[in-house]
């Protein structure tokens, strides 16, 4: 099983101008404080920003920057939502919203960059 | 079960001065390259991150940022270990380095910042 | 003259929904290749960060990413646009899109996080 | 003039282990609280970093983390340091503190990576 599975998220939407990865948290998504554990939080935001930079190039993670806006707790469905900031052919940035629910308040702002290698030919 | 526990993590070490948190990489660790999953090596940091901004006060993840140096591999042993940057009265940051095993290469970089609660009293 | 002045950044909108902030490159802003230095592009956003997140509060910078996506040269006209991201009681998360000219492209992406304290009053 | 001549930077040592350089706060640098600009700090730390990243490749910048610990003020003297955290073939990462004078506090701690062109010869 993937980190991915096993965490229990589900990629609900793939698509190089927005993916959408979600999951419900469960009580092994706990952290000492009873919320969400961050690195929940960001698992699911890393997931939507691997997808979204794996579909039209290999992508390679270089780094992440995540801000904690509000806790989330045990039930809540986690909806990550990844656009790009900007795609260039070397090096491509995106931004993951981490809402709860679809319409629901931002918990977390993620921003990534990673390094892109030429895409994986259909034959491969 | 906590999140910590879920992904198999174990707290070696946990000072103000230095917290040391490890876990082994397991086929459920795995992402889409078939490395580790950018998120299991933020959610080792980010125990980390918590475990040491927790021992003197009540601290809340404000921000973090991570720098992926080299992937890591399933059945590696990972170890992250979480020393003070600044702590502040109000706010607080840490370093935490990701290795592979106990004098390995660092895989990944964390930095994070909290913000501080006054500590909890033992009688609450 | 104060740092803004002193690299002739002008404030051309200061609401709390979105401040811009402006200056034109000048020799006096080069690196070594010949291009916009970094800390030029930051200064022009960090102003605006600083701008924005001070109408309503006082606020003290706590920490900033930038992301580099083109290069800026001399006589290009910088325009940062701050808007808010998350405004909380103790803590504010600020956007700032550094472009070429008002409707250019994004050459840098800036975010960052303040402390706020209690708005200074009038008589103070 | 070059930026870093403008802002009265001094480059004190630059090998690829470790690049130092200074300025002295004037009134120019000061925002408005009257500390020092976080624009001066960063423009520093980031001038540290370029020289450093620069001495053995062509380095562009591709994105930037900074803290702000403690405030800097008229007439002392800031020195930034860069070490580094990890070169790769066609990435590398630095950290740079800014300190208060040389065995100072340390005000800001700087994050950055770069992307690595093959090395400029002598003969270009």
């Amino acid at each position: 099983m993937s980190y991915a599975d096993f965490l229990g998220m589900t990629v609900r939407e793939a698509t190089p101008g927005r993916t959408v990865v979600s999951l419900r948290i469960t009580p092994d998504g706990l952290n000492m404080h009873g919320t969400a554990h961050g690195g929940l939080l960001f698992s699911l935001a890393d997931e939507a920003f691997a997808v979204i930079s794996n579909l039209e190039a290999r992508a390679v993670a270089v780094e992440t920057h995540l801000s904690f806006f509000r806790p989330a707790r045990e039930g809540d469905e986690l909806i990550a939502v990844a656009t790009p900031e900007r795609v260039g052919r070397t090096l491509a940035t995106y931004r993951v919203e981490v809402r709860r629910g679809g319409e629901g308040e931002v918990l977390a702002l993620f921003l990534g960059t990673v390094a892109r290698r030429e895409p994986s030919r259909p034959s491969e």
